[in-house]
């Protein structure tokens, strides 16, 4: 599980950072990548990384503002003709299904893969056995969406060894404690599913937000997150401006971080104001208030690791 | 006067090709920049070069495929996002206007500057004192345009010198033979307009076509042009897979450009497969037929010199 932020900047595209889109890739849980808007270029930014366009399964995508969405006709165009034939639904406010079917019709577009397109309200969005993802509206003008990306938690591993010096064969048996089942043998004994089982994987939570005013939702989005993905377009002393623009500043989102117990930040949508030395202040600014606070780069990596029980 | 290649290849972008956009400065003529098509990251590719989007005066869409206007949304917000405040008016095909609408509507952009969309047919789009552009159908499928750009005449410069030489002073007169007239001096004596200008600027003509398989309108627009720019897809061998996919190879693009008496020829919208030597390899094929052939890469900037007299 990896963050590949393909997109890092704020309205317009510049020569630093392209306009928002970020790749969630779930090589190892599901083998597919998951993409969270597509701004104008997109497809070009994923050209410069190891993403595949015919790997991506779902795109969410955030509000309808064309530095979110300008990219997407081009991107679902490209995996089609770059051979892509796997299923591929879109996730956004009302509207994203006009848009990206006029532009296909217009376009003369035919895809060689089946797309859905959900126009979706708050809840829960999307549910299988790995992941829930809902959706909550924040605060920015128009409908934006925040997205909470819920692994589910998976059993531990089976302990063959210690199954193996109870005189356990493989076979059923195996299976049925693999499921967590209590299973009593010939002989009576009964062997309790838990105690042969390693610690359960406890699931990631990941918060992936849209453009936002500083708002209640946000916190509830990134409640006790392993990975907070908030807007920052503008630095702490630009509370005023971030407000009339509805936009946060980086000391909002190292409180939102603060107050919904998330364990790491990464700051986007950065504005091109700010270059050079400017984004280590940025950084600082965060860091006060939360300590672990990285502002996201044009194709940044960003490694999930396995949950690990969190200190203190 | 001087063409700058955005994106040169065909319809995916590559790393090293854009998909289409060429850009026509015309700074001295008319302190503006006309655009012919729009293909996705033409707003990204103008950062790399001095091309200022406020100056876009016009933009010319040759036909709908996503490779030719899924840059448009973007870069008619950004143009607006980054000051630009003159009128702007877009050509294209039907269609045109319903897609620049949908998207702009959608994403809530307001433009800051008058836009105006005029779905064109064949004939006369515009003309001014300067220029005249006309508009013939291709053959792509798909409605595709190919423009033909006329510079009208433009009269010869004063020969003050010579002027002077007769005792004239400067004033009215100046200003009637500066405008061809003939003039009668107080004492008698007639001048002819015509000898106190320089020779005429003849104006120069261009074509630049959409994407096509070979057919007669290509020669029609291109007539006596001092530059054609059509589209090579493919190399001279692939004249099937040319017309199967309603596209032009080398030879063919040259021998349009040799029957229609053009006097240079440059070719874009070059499939991504072919690179390095096999674009030399291109290049030969026309200049077989047709010598003064350049393969246009991206950034490639021509300078269109004022009108010389052919030789021969
Ligand atoms: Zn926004
Ligand atoms: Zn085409």
């Amino acid at each position: 599980m990896d963050f590949v932020f393909l997109g890092t900047g704020a309205g317009v595209p510049a020569k630093a950072r392209n306009v928002s889109a970020i790749a969630l890739e779930l090589l190892e849980e599901r083998g597919v990548v998951w993409l969270f808007d597509c701004g104008e270029a997109t497809q070009h930014q994923i050209l410069k990384t190891s993403v595949k366009p015919r790997r991506i399964e779902k795109i969410f995508i955030t509000h309808l503002h064309g530095d979110h969405i300008f990219g997407l006709p081009g991107l679902l165009s490209s995996r089609s003709f770059q051979g892509g034939t796997e299923d591929l639904t879109v996730y956004g406010p009302k509207g994203i299904r006009d848009y990206i079917q006029t532009s296909l019709s217009v376009s003369g577009t035919h895809l060689k893969y089946s797309l859905s397109v959900v126009e979706i309200e708050e809840g829960i969005i999307f549910e299988d056995g790995q992941f829930t993802v809902s959706a909550l509206a924040l605060d920015h003008g128009i409908l934006s969406f925040g997205y909470r990306i819920v692994e589910k938690d998976r059993p531990g591993t089976l302990l063959v060894d210690k199954l193996r010096d109870e005189g356990v064969p493989p076979g059923p048996i195996f299976k049925a404690i693999k499921n967590g089942e209590n299973v009593t043998l010939e002989d009576g004994r009964v062997l309790y599913g838990a105690d042969y089982l390693s610690e359960p994987n406890k699931g990631r939570i990941l918060a992936i937000l849209g453009d936002t005013r500083t708002c209640e939702q946000t916190i509830l989005l990134a409640k006790n997150a392993d990975y907070l993905v908030h807007e920052a377009t503008f630095s702490r002393d630009e509370g005023e401006m971030a407000f009339d623009y509805f936009h946060s500043t980086t000391a909002q989102a190292a409180n939102t971080a603060k107050l919904a117990g998330a364990r790491q930040l990464i700051l986007t949508h950065i504005s091109a104001r700010y270059m050079g030395e400017d984004i280590a202040e940025l950084q600082n600014e965060a860091c006060e208030i939360f300590p672990n606070t990285v502002i996201a780069e044009d194709l940044l990596q960003v490694k999930i690791p396995l949950y690990v029980e969190k200190q203190g």
